[in-house]
């Protein structure tokens, strides 16, 4: 008997599956009464979740290392029965515009992170200082972004002067740059439809569906907790699991999964993963897994083999993280504020540095909490490298950091030089060819480059987007200059 | 004892080593003797399939649900036995050109369609209707697709007139479009060769090996079920993972997999299919899985955890497919019939719209029947969303069809404008920088585009060959027709 | 009990728990007497692998087909315990320059495959004989290659006379191309700093970390066994999955492992991997295993199921590699020494073919050894695939060897065209776009269709960096000349 249960165990790979599990609330029951038949996917998947199992209470109970919840005691009957739909989707119902009745229950589509807040407001508390958490208005609220965004949305006609490009539509933005950077989802308005239970009334929400980082929810939370905690299972194995980060830092902007993949953590992960545990907490190095994924390094609290905290927890990712390597025209330190639509360089553009490459100081980190992000990352390398591995290998990273904001300068003087002449127009800047190769010089090679340098990513610093392509899209922009201006030269 | 079958039975992975294994027939015997030891790689493929141990008479006797085989009865003492190298490679060998004298046994080659019928006659006739099994034709019987096929594989040479293009050879051909669409196999000669069994006579195959979807086979069936479920151990386990589908669908002119591997889906996919049963059938969602392969949405019979059917199995994979994405200049309602070769536009050209993106509705399918499979394809998402997700869903990828379409529709009226200009010939279509161009905006960042749309692809609809993209390239051909312009101006 | 060490033995996914683990060395204890806590990971990694609980002796009294160890017999105690952490870092410290006083111990930091080869000899001297292990300075010591690497890392900048290139930093040069051709590393100086233990003296090296296949080390040993091997579990099975190759074989320049991915084997290996054994020595063919990962087919010794060597271990890899497919101007011959910085064309450059693609035949192997090699690999085919099968698959590659070498001529010709009338300059033949265009067509393009051939990777032939590349780069290279060729005439 014993032994049955034990392969249930490995077979279901549940490590919880010896607790007796919770009972459901009677509003989840009558939830489950018809949603169990017509969505058996979402129940099921919730069937495999400790959330289906496990009461808020019981969750609270456990040893400080082991828990997987953040606050010390909840009210009323909430934290007694198992996390079923009821209690997520009916929580505060007076703060969802997007709250309807259903059944005669007050029911809201959209979970948001201040729902989520109830069980583990320590983890939304620090996400609010990520910077993903702003990514909605850190790309809509930045006039210099907003309009690189628009540059790609926009559909191009022919029209009868020339070459024209429409205004982005809502639908196209929201499935573009904002199916990662969040949408601003939105009440339209109350419609009914009939449905297999006679006709109903349900909201028609703008903006959905949507899981992106930065969603400005109808409560006016900002986050999907959703984006890495995937409905409906909420497994942390998933979150730590690096296919999710992949999700949106895959494409030629942001390569870090297949830089990961390629790295030796990526090699141990695919090749070993099968037999480590992401389902355990604290997480152990070294016993559970042996090589870190994405959340080892950026989020996770790491344990020593038996059970001593290691690295602390964090969901404001950029903890461990002194510089930001990617998005912008040149690698800087990290923005002090998450909401970075407020910096202005200079010259007056929404920039964290000059369009000449200089960090603009005020608006960023200082050296010394620079260097206490630096420290805290170097904690969790530490664990398996040595301190002269560790020291070279961000001596590296630096030179590569400054390596490539040097070959981006070069490219934007080539920009600088057109638009002086008149070659191309700096009205939109990123309208012309010449413009959008400048972008790729830094959106797409500089940062390929820097991902490869921070993580042993090979060829994504060299032929995969990486140095060859920096070298080669420069000579081209160059030779394009060099060309327009003999014939400009011609001309007069 | 039965703790140590259990074990077995967790250490295969197969769910039917407690059957008693059906008989092999003396033919397959005669087979082995020699091949178990010739061919050690292909045996043990066999041996861990179910034709190795399940005889279609018992295959038969199973429930409805439960059926992995379609026909009802077979003739003489076939049923009898497990499936071995006999029961196929000597099946109807008067329709075999292939077929050849091998040790007292007349022996084929190449397994064909018409040959799996005989136990899955459903599949093969579901299949005769799905576009996939017409890929040769299409391709090579379409005058405009085949000189795009001859403008990538004839090899370039410069000849003293110039820049010159050599036409395609077969071998190319082979290995490069048809691989995936199909080659013509066709019996050459039989030939003698010394084997470790002393001489022998085999056929001589051109157009051989091949597995691509659209094969046109020795006995004048179509296809390959092979592409799908790979010999020798064709495993509903593989034809069910979504690797399967990449080998055709992962370059930028499809890239299918790369965008559901970047979605929730493909998400989930990775990061908890170790834990999914991929050989039960019924497949019951939220049970054996919880997050949809290729197959789950496009081909397989789904039923509920206790095993109810909810969505029937279709081989004609366009069945829950009211649109066709891509592989055209514009995406489409589908075409009726699966050979595409006999459609003509206004315009006299082999293309299911016009060259400025109007479809021609005599071949493509009505409104009632692109609802229907629209209905079909919303039947599966049903199961896991709610009616206004996946009503939003599709109203994005519509806008997102329509949008593209214009994206392309420009670059068109950019080509056109070469073409009337003279500044590009019009004679060959593909041949030209500014053409290939042209293709590249439809075949590469459309296509990508839509895909992303469809399935939740991030940024293979912005930056990894998205709108980004669409938008770079249509700038780049536009600034190429305005320097040429200028250029013919000045010579004047 | 038997049991719950049969549930261990699952768990673990370890074949050898059973064994009695071997005692450590008092050196290894006193090591770990720190280092159990310092770097929980490596411990942790190390305690996974067969290295901490087998003893070189014991390894030796194996049967010769399950031997994972090469040397017939140790001198002293080395061979009576595991191999831990002084087995390794305190082997032949007088010929390690890295080698430094620690605690009373003689430690080194880079373990050579001089150290490796004190168990493992035939595997180090095979390595020897395998280009890889000479990748350093097939890349530093050729006049031309080493060219093509600065002008990928040299930083560019605008001069006042123009587009100029820095030259390549040590440190770009160790993270860009060394990353996997290997550096060199050499002991700097000896440093003080701080550790938890008080102050200690450590080596400052240059070129570290770094595990390139042919890293040069300090004791002149050339490669890094842990570049597969990966450090500290040393786990055959990280090894023989194909991802571990995937760290250097990823790009554009080299795309193996994608190709892989896409073909059948590759869909096999991603779909039923799970189920096979990776750990087993000998590793039997359609037991272990049913479809061929990077390693099956190039570097291991293959069994029958019942044990049978079918085919011996290599690690010199080439062994079974008729030509050399990638990274040169055209495909080849596999030369006949490791050491190809030696090799010189009738034009005295350091290539093995002309530069108009003939191949220069003293440095290469003769028509007799690479059909021996091809016989080789032919040998691994056929324990699944018919003679027919194979030989119409060698068939289509050298076609397509063909094929791709007459694209590459063709852009060649148009190089040298632009070269001879002053377009573009000789003097380095990598630095402008011309150039970098002409380098695409061979490095990417003509080696991602050689690949795709070899292995059946499908779109990596075609639109995935394949003909359509070759096809659409030589009409814009040629597009490109006529133009240059026209401005050229009208200001004459």
């Amino acid at each position: 008997m014993i032994l049955l249960l034990l392969l249930g165990v490995i077979g279901s790979g549940m490590a919880f599956s010896t607790c007796k599990a919770a009972q459901l609330s009677e509003a989840t029951q009558t939830c489950l009464a018809c949603h169990v038949s017509v969505m058996p996917g979402i129940h099921g998947d919730w069937l495999s979740s400790r959330h289906s199992r496990v009461a808020p209470a019981d969750a609270m109970a456990l040893p400080q290392a082991q828990k997987r919840i953040s606050v010390s005691s909840i009210e009323g009957s909430l934290g007694q029965t198992a996390v079923g739909c009821a209690e997520c989707h009916m929580l505060r119902p007076e703060e969802h515009p997007d709250s309807f009745e259903h059944n005669g229950f007050r029911i809201h589509t959209v979970v948001s992170p201040a729902d989520c807040a109830t069980c583990h407001p320590v983890e939304v508390e620090q996400y609010k200082q990520n910077i993903m958490s702003h990514a909605y208005g850190n790309l809509m609220h930045n006039a210099l972004f907003s309009l690189l965004a628009a540059s790609i949305n926009g559909v191009h006609t022919i029209a009868p002067k020339g070459l024209d490009q429409g205004s982005q539509d809502p639908l196209t933005l929201s499935d573009s740059c904002l199916s990662c950077h969040g949408t601003k989802v939105q009440v339209m308005e109350l419609k009914k439809r009939p449905t297999s239970m006679g006709e109903m009334e349900f909201p028609v929400l703008s903006g959905w569906p949507n899981q992106g980082v930065g969603r400005i929810n109808p409560d006016a939370s900002m986050g999907s907790c959703t984006a890495c905690h995937t409905r409906h299972a909420f497994s942390i194995e998933v979150a730590r699991k690096p296919q999710t980060c992949s999700q949106c830092h895959q494409g030629p902007d942001v390569p870090a999964f297949p830089v990961y993949k390629v790295s030796k953590h990526g090699n141990l992960y695919e090749a070993q993963a099968n037999k480590w545990n992401f389902q355990e907490v604290p997480w152990r190095l070294g016993k559970d897994f042996t090589a870190p994924t994405c959340a080892a390094c950026h989020v996770s609290l790491l344990a020593s083999p038996d059970g001593e905290v290691l690295v602390e927890r964090t969901h404001r990712m950029n903890d461990r993280l002194p510089w930001r390597l990617f998005g912008l025209v040149y690698s800087h330190p990290h923005p002090q504020s998450p909401d970075t639509s407020k910096i202005r360089n200079k010259a007056g553009l929404p920039l964290p540095t000059e369009l000449t490459g200089e960090p603009v100081d005020l608006f960023l980190i200082q050296p010394q909490e620079l260097n206490t992000r630096l420290q805290k990352m170097k904690e969790v390398c530490w664990n398996c490298h040595s301190t002269s591995w560790v020291e070279a290998h961000f001596q590296k990273l630096e030179n590569t950091l400054s390596s490539t904001n040097q070959s981006t300068l070069a490219a934007t003087k080539i920009l600088l030089r057109a638009w002086e002449q008149g070659l191309a127009s700096q009205e939109n800047p990123f309208e012309e060819p010449i413009e959008k190769s400048w972008v790729q010089q830094w959106l797409f090679f500089a940062n390929s480059t820097r991902f490869a340098s921070a993580m042993g990513g090979a060829d994504y610093g060299v032929f995969a987007n990486g140095r060859w392509n920096l070298s080669k899209n420069v000579s081209e922009m160059w030779e394009w200059l060099r060309q327009a201006e003999a014939l400009r030269k011609e001309k007069k």
